[in-house]
């Protein structure tokens, strides 16, 4: 059993001694640094750092934070983010009919793979009911047609809300979000699309990859954003292909790529490895 | 030294017994099969084989093949070509400034690798002149300008024409062909594009790829129609990135993708094991 | 539903014509050729195929279809087996500690994925009966020790025998099989090996990984001989590592990798798409 | 053109601080930090870092540097190697018969791909005189047999020395390096082999490889040293195959895999982002 640490997300505009001040600002306060990941984007002059530390002997108070650390932030102008690792995300999943990500979830946290609460799952659909309620978990049956879909957004928002959710994992829901919905949750929804973004955005995109010919398919883990598909990327994979797989084989084989690659992405984010800048994120993986 | 082959290249209507005509019909005429590949695309109904076999000891001239074979390949309808192992390919290459390709498709070339004559390199720059002639082969320099374009391509392709070229490569030349000269080498064009198509296709490719944010780059060697970057793919490759690779370093990466990619595509289409439909590829690797 | 087919996976001494033979054959009993994948190994003259065509008019009853196929089989020496497509295998799953392959095989199962009947777990340890038995499977708990394992092995194999398994699974089962576990189920148990066979063969693989300083992990999925970690290859995967990932990086990031190889070679299995030669498998994918 | 860095390599025992004394020593010295990659192995307790600063107003002369630096470096206990970006590497080739690395290594180096001088070729055969002396380089053929074998290394060690070579790289050079000239150039030795190392070490790989019936090939660069194949390894890359690929073709697809490894190797080296520890390389890629 670990240790419970502090885990900050920091960017600020690029200067001069930015990582000294980090560094012995925990220092001074007499925390362990077990992990500093920095990255500078000098095309952008951005500084980013993910710093964790020890809470065991930390000087200051994290719920006294703001006014220790704002010696540090304010002169560099940082925009930072506070976690601690003994406070684990509150998860939820929505699904459609498609239950491949459901499973490799469900399987991920009753094997207390991930730092996290899975609280509770949506659908649109009845169908895998059985399959969640049977891990003890509250499963919410809410259609969504296009003249429901407001009310039905209304609902979802209000349950999620109501479990105190903090990541929104779309396991394969084939609906849209609206903007309204989006901004509900900013950079706390992840969608796995099924193909290897920009190409075959949109629907069926198995189906455009097959047309097209391509040799290799993928799938995307990208956060949600009003524009559909057009969010932050947070990783992709890649299979190869011939012409001898079919649509079908496609479909079957993606499935594989799809649960994976949105694994890797909850992941990270569960772990705050994760930072958006300019609709691009750093992985300090 | 292998002794040499035929090779058939072979398309119909999927229906009974197409195999069993194709390699009884070698085996009639004492012909020793040495490969045979076959597929079925089950959707489109339509039958594809690549069939070789040793010249020595076969029973039809080739030269008197179409009479031979018609027994066979009219009643199924056969869509076919024929190659001989013993006849190289007569290659040329389309290069710009960009030289990784040129550089690595000359050292194959001058090691033995490949099946072919390399006949030519023809350029819209004087640059890699010096490197061209140091290995004994013909340099032309073609300056391309909006006004030139048209007089430009006609003098190219009457060099190609005159070389009796039958392999067109681009190896990073940086200019769009009319749809006249693609007409002119129909599925005998192969082009290298510097990204995972159908993803940025066009100007720029790994600097939008940077602006996406992705995690894979790609490259796409495809055989160039009158469709700018939508020609059948004919292989492809990927390299993963991460935030900390700028455009710069996506470029460096991307020339070992680029290169590799080409020369696959290129050795595939020397040993005929190509054939294109509905633009997909299908690849006999 | 797809229609019923059969399955043929022959092999022989290389010689002219047994393509048309076989075809043939099949075209003469009025069958439907759907499938018909054929390799040759020129260096040591073997030919191997995979046939699957239509059951519905084929015109020989397949429990006469050794005399049928006799003379097109015994001329040329042909090794074969024979498979209905609606006859699925039946499956057993062996399980240690660790559950991720047999969480990713219940999903797959229960999703009905595969042609297949998975009629029983046996394991050597207690933990995962309530997972087996809530998907309504049988889970045997046999414990092992030096001592019991002559006994604990007929316990199995009696099991598996009264069950009519004929597909035996180790899903990450930590325990050697003796040569005559093995030799009742010849090419019948499939083990995952969680490293790039055969670099890391034996126990603790991760560690020894690491220890290397690889760059690359991989898991490697493989018929079970006599000889540990030395039976034919079915199917590798690879996963790119840093000096960044310790020890457990590498134990969690393995976990996807084997369950995604694994379930790759049982596929082909099902399917069968798999022909062992000379300790090296032929996989018709 | 970038204005002139210097570049700081150090490891030390882990502790508190070393990021801030080392990021405040150079800001306090006038420097601009424009890289700063750091990593803790905590099994082992043991920091690494790779800093790079403009030289421009940097306040410290770097001929004084051991004497500025040590008020951080000797109570950290720090090992350290200071280079500078405008002071080139100084690199030598050997090979053998296998050109397609050399072919690589000359196309890069002439396109101006790396920060280093190419000063020689040494040769146990006379082969590639004729492409080495077209670049304009030095090329010796130096004769290798067991009975000459020590007299050879001393003359190949002198030459090197005599041009001040610190980066000899292997190019597919078929003969093992005695202890005494791999002791001459410690971790100045990096060596392609064509296997996925540990697996396939030694001779013929490939054949080995296509044995053992993998499913995957690979390639494998690491420093030499005494103990054959068994350096750090810096960087490895992998290829799918099948059963239809014989060991010919494991060859030819190997050639590439092997040519970009190396590259990649001798690009991290040149630019100094490489720490060896235990046999284990730090890649600051």
């Amino acid at each position: 059993m670990p240790s419970p640490t502090a885990i900050l997300l920091v960017s600020c505009p690029d200067q001069r001694g930015i990582v000294a001040a980090l560094s012995s600002f925990i220092t001074q306060h007499n925390g362990n640094i077990i992990a500093l990941d920095q990255y500078v984007d000098n095309q952008e002059g951005v500084f980013f750092a993910r710093m964790e530390w020890e809470l065991a002997g930390f000087g200051c108070p994290l719920d006294d934070f703001t006014r220790c650390f704002a010696p540090v932030a304010d002169p560099l102008h940082m925009t930072w983010r506070l976690f601690r690792s003994d406070k684990p995300h509150r998860m939820a999943v929505m699904v459609s009919k498609q239950a491949h990500c459901l499973y490799d979830i469900l399987a991920r946290y009753e094997s207390g793979e991930w730092p996290a609460e899975l609280v509770l799952v949506l659908s649109n659909h009845e169908d895998h009911r059985g399959l969640v309620e049977r891990h003890g978990l509250p499963f919410h049956h809410i259609p969504v047609t296009a003249a429901t879909k407001a009310a039905a957004e209304a609902q979802q928002i209000a349950l999620l809300r109501e479990a105190g959710v903090d990541l929104v994992v779309l396991a394969r829901y084939m609906q849209i979000l609206s903007p309204a919905f989006v901004d509900a949750f900013p950079m706390r929804i992840i969608n796995i699309h099924h193909s290897f973004l920009p190409a075959f955005a949109g629907a069926n995109p198995y189906r455009a990859a097959h047309e097209r010919g391509v040799k290799i398919i993928g799938a995307t883990a990208h956060y949600v954003t009003a524009a559909l598909d057009e969010g932050p990327i947070i990783e992709q994979d890649v299979h190869r292909v011939s012409h001898r797989q079919g649509v079908d084989d496609l479909v079957r084989l993606g499935r594989d790529l799809e649960k994976i690659v949105l694994s890797r992405a909850i992941y990270w984010h569960l772990h705050h490895r994760l930072l958006v800048y300019k609709n691009r994120t750093v992985v300090f993986s």
